[in-house]
């Protein structure tokens, strides 16, 4: 496989992915470089052998864009946007470059678009996290259970495609697949964002610190999700705003529904909508 | 502590939490006998050890009441009512009676009427459960990390209160406590019932089955619940309905408003709401 060995993995973004993407790149043998503005991250990855080469001084960085065999951009999405924009003279011809974004269509053809024959864009979800962030806290082994989708438009060739792919097995994901920037955006609606803000809503919606004695695994399982990095969850539903709003409608009309059929106490449609959601639960069992 | 030893249990009801209580009072020496109408609940459970005597039927089971020294309701909230109104003039003079149900306000009231100075009637809410349900599932250890609430009205004595928050700690509960009624009812429709509405509108407001491969632990976690026993489920919801209908307008209403600051690029206020949600959600933490 190309990805062993011989490559020059530049790392835009030395965050918990950023991070874990280095241990598990260097333990393959890839040469792993990162650049990030946050200096104690950079210290620290050196120190403890997450990275073999680092920056955050500007001018070190561009020289380790001039290397990059790849680069890997985990980035929030606006930031990788005006990276590309800022460091194309820099980058080599002809090669690749991925991210870890949670949003695609509105990053994915501007970037593309930036690069024109530069070099291909192929973007990339690695659906993994933590409730904690930054480099200290990285490990490969978030990837285990997690999914990794590779999102392709029109544009890109199916060399880098495999690519991408690979990719996705070597850092150990347990299912790659690929979908379209526009699958990817609602099915993240869904899965992933309107989730999030029902987690948020159910904290903010009352006062409840004098009920933590009282929850039990319900409503710890359904706001564990709650604690929030609001710098990057604001940015992914902004940018993500229409598919996101659509699924937020979607859901607010059924849990409507649901109150007033309890209101009007229609016990058979309640049951109704309860095996629905037995049946279609069942299915999502690991 | 009078528990111990000498006391003749009588469990109406063998599922799985009647079940798990049998299990856990025979361990410590009560003599438990159960009554249910399902003839294979009670055999298993006499095959099993988890009970001493049992039937189902309805002359023995009226020997059994007679012989009860305290009974424990472990039945859905309107089949508690109904067996106290036909059983009552079996059931010893002076005994004490508990429950299980997870609904207060609209049956310990009704209950106490009932049984006037015949019996007195203290209850309680173990806040256990599992997605199964049957004495062949019971097993005393899903009280461990679990609450046990005591839910006097004014008509309930200091001794009965007594007698009943040592139950819970009998049962290995990990914290017992005490509210009114009301109180519970609040509490339960918010961290609850509240919560099993929304894993189940997630699951029903959108055909989900193509994005199994999609999912990560938010959405799983989410929709935990939403694996619901319809017939208990819709009994509780109608059984408090005054409560959850609040709670739901509560969290209908801030979810909107949360959809409506993502659709004006409201960041600031978003972030704010978040940074709360973290804040609170902080707190819940194990």
């Amino acid at each position: 496989m190309e990805w062993i060995n011989k490559q020059n993995v530049l790392i835009v973004g030395l965050g918990l992915i950023g991070g874990s993407y280095a241990r598990a790149l260097k333990r393959i043998g890839c040469h792993v470089s990162a650049i990030d503005k946050n200096e104690e991250s950079i210290k620290y990855a050196l120190e403890n052998g997450v990275i073999d080469e680092g920056t955050s001084d500007g001018e070190k960085g561009a020289d380790l864009v001039k290397d990059a065999d790849c680069i890997i951009l985990a980035l929030y999405p606006t930031a990788a946007i005006e990276w590309v924009k800022s460091n194309i003279e820099n980058i080599k011809q002809g090669i690749r470059i991925t991210d870890v974004t949670g949003v695609k269509s509105c990053i994915v053809y501007e970037i593309q678009d930036i690069l024109s024959d530069k070099a291909e864009f192929i973007a990339a979800h690695p659906m993994a996290g933590k409730e904690t962030s930054g480099v200290e806290c990285s490990d490969d082994r978030i990837f285990r259970d997690a999914n990794y989708i590779v999102v392709p438009t029109k544009k890109n060739t199916e060399e880098a495609i495999l690519w991408c792919e690979n990719l996705g097995q070597i850092l150990g994901f347990n299912k790659v697949s690929v979908l379209s920037p526009e699958e990817h955006d609602e099915m993240i609606a869904y899965v992933s964002q309107l989730t999030h803000c029902i987690a948020v809503s159910l904290m903010t919606c009352k006062d409840n610190e004098h009920l933590k004695d009282y929850t039990g695994d319900s409503f710890r399982d359904l706001t564990r999700i709650a604690r929030i990095n609001e710098n990057m969850w604001s940015e992914l539903f902004h940018m993500n705003k229409e598919p996101l709003l659509k699924e937020m409608d979607l859901f607010i009309n059924e849990l409507t529904e649901l109150r007033n059929l309890i209101d009007k106490d229609d016990t058979e449609k309640i049951k109704e909508k309860m095996r629905l959601s037995t049946k279609r639960r069942m299915k999502f069992n690991k």
